[in-house]
């Protein structure tokens, strides 16, 4: 593909477009050239998953596998790469989307199929590692919605303007294609993401968009894609700093890493979706001590997550080990709900400001 | 309660209030008059738990229990009766919501509060049974939001004006409060629901709702509470015929007699909820034949599910009973997106045109 450059005048679209035409090119000039066809593909096994220090997410190694007609148990892979392949680059072009579950129903109708959805879901991932884009960027979308987000911002979606203050009291949803969204204007000063509704709730409701001059973006728990992306390019193109106030249990506390430092099994695309400058506002063991909020005691599975966590590459800052530690250490775990101890105000009136304070 | 009436006039908050307001006056009319303090509480066993043919939808029967202040074992419970209704008196008053989960944590600050969660959603129940209304009216709001919708129809959340055409490609999201949202206006003849975002993205880009004047929402599995509401509302007060296309198993054919004739458990709000006029437009076990979808085999939970429905009074209906029997003959199922299989596009340009015509 060495034809193929990452033009800046060019959009992720016709990247994309090029790409995976690049791929089924690269096949016939080894055809003209009589060489045996073959396509490398980086591996995802966890020896090539590196935690990248100055990154701070995991990337891919250097290692991969090659995959050559030459080989016969490699043939129908690489037939159905170059199927994938065109049938995403049919997609996009033609400016559409497909979910990875319509592209294997579409699949019967090719000569050479899956047997199942989970072989088709794998060479979708061959195509996005091999090519280095998300899926997203071909044009398979995931199923479900991002986050919603409430608060001073307008976003533009192909000729329609949203803004998030007018869209409803739940807000703007992040749709998959957040890619293709626009920011055309805002006015705040920060990005406070929760991880319930009801807590997005009790924000709109306290007017928290307008005392902290902030989008509240309701994670509905673990992130969807979409959700990491939006919160990679706010953080980055709007240089709003991004805030993520979760339940303080290793849940919590690993929904906000994610957000942070990516996830192994997507080493190949967290360049896209890590924002490593993302901060955990809360709720931290000490925040449960010194709030003394209502806590339940930590199961075996939380006290066995909490220790993976603290070997973890991405908890290695001090201050993740002292939480760990200090969670540990006192057994107990608290929901974000629970400031309503004093009262349904108290989180927004007194929590987040002292929080932020410390934080800022 | 005999002097509070369901004034017409009055706003649903008004109501709310009044009837909250009542429950303690009655205890204090019984405490003047000399009388032991009682309340009179529906019941919601299941023997309590009819279907009404004529409503087509299950409705609460005649049986009540009585608690007591004269029993000592029912102090506390008509105690935290009064504690959580006049927890939603205030918020009703100050026009605000909470979670249950909220409250739960609010009531620690009560001298009457609850040894766990369970026990205080009961009291939330106790209170929505005996007054006979939702707790959303009470100002007790679900976690999670309703579904998406897109499309030709201009709403007004308290003084803003959401228009479902240029909210996102992801549409409006139905909140948990949609009963203060009012329908300013549209342009459409009817709504199509069906049960994944998958096929709502599929149905917003191939531009179904240009092509069959139809709102599109996305239910994202089984419906909310809030998405049944607003389905209801759209239908009742609109009066747009509701269709509801979901995946053509067991657990798709209930997620639209919920909406249908709503659930057993929620009986005593039935009448806010359940949408008896809305049709089931598919997957059908006949649409797997005639459109040669590809099927997974029905499994023995699958099976199992199908002859439950088939003795349930919601599918009496002879299509319904039709269709099971079908399903359970060819022993197969089919997902929604199944119709890629003859392309993208297929699903709205071949099969919702001819379903529609179908049933209208």
């Amino acid at each position: 593909m060495s034809e193929v450059k990452d033009n800046k005048n060019l959009s992720r679209k016709e990247v994309s477009y090029n790409k995976l035409k690049g791929l089924g090119e690269e096949i016939i000039e080894d055809v003209i050239k009589k060489d045996i066809p073959s396509l490398k593909v980086p591996s995802r096994g966890t020896s090539n998953i590196v935690y990248d220090d100055a990154k701070r997410y995991f990337v891919l190694g250097d290692r991969y596998g090659k995959r050559s007609l030459g080989n016969v148990k490699q043939i129908k892979k690489i037939g159905q790469m170059v199927q994938v392949a065109n049938f995403c680059k049919d997609l996009v072009q033609r400016e559409k989307t497909a979910t990875l579950r319509e592209m294997y129903y579409v699949s019967e109708g090719w000569d050479i199929g899956f047997d199942n959805q989970q072989e088709s879901n794998i060479v979708g991932e061959d195509i996005e590692v091999t090519l280095g884009m998300s899926r997203e960027d071909l044009g398979l979308m995931p199923e479900e919605d991002g986050a919603s987000v409430y608060g001073n911002i307008i976003l533009k979606e192909g000729d329609v303007e949203i803004d998030a203050l007018k869209s409803g009291k739940s807000g703007y949803t992040i749709s998959p294609t957040i890619d293709e969204v626009e920011f055309l204007d805002h006015d705040v000063e920060r990005v406070i993401a929760v991880e319930t509704m009801g807590m997005f709730h009790r924000m709109v409701q306290e007017e928290a968009y307008k005392k902290f001059n902030t989008l509240i973006v309701g994670l509905k728990g673990q992130a969807a894609r979409a959700t990491r992306r939006f919160l990679k390019r706010v953080n980055e193109e709007l240089n709003l700093p991004v805030y993520i106030c979760n339940d303080g249990d290793p849940w919590g506390f690993h929904i906000a890493m994610v957000i942070i430092s990516g996830s192994a099994k997507l080493a190949h695309v967290n360049h896209d979706l890590a924002t490593p400058n993302a901060k955990f506002l809360g709720v931290t063991a000490s925040d449960i001590v010194n709030y003394e909020l209502p806590t339940d005691p930590l199961k075996d599975i939380d006290v066995l997550r909490l220790k993976e966590l603290s070997n973890d590459p991405r908890y290695r800052d001090p201050t993740w080990q002292t939480e760990i530690k200090k969670m540990l250490k006192i057994g107990k775990k608290a929901e974000q709900q629970s400031f309503s101890k004093y009262g349904l105000e108290y989180v927004v009136d007194t929590y987040f400001p002292e929080k932020l304070e410390l934080l800022s």
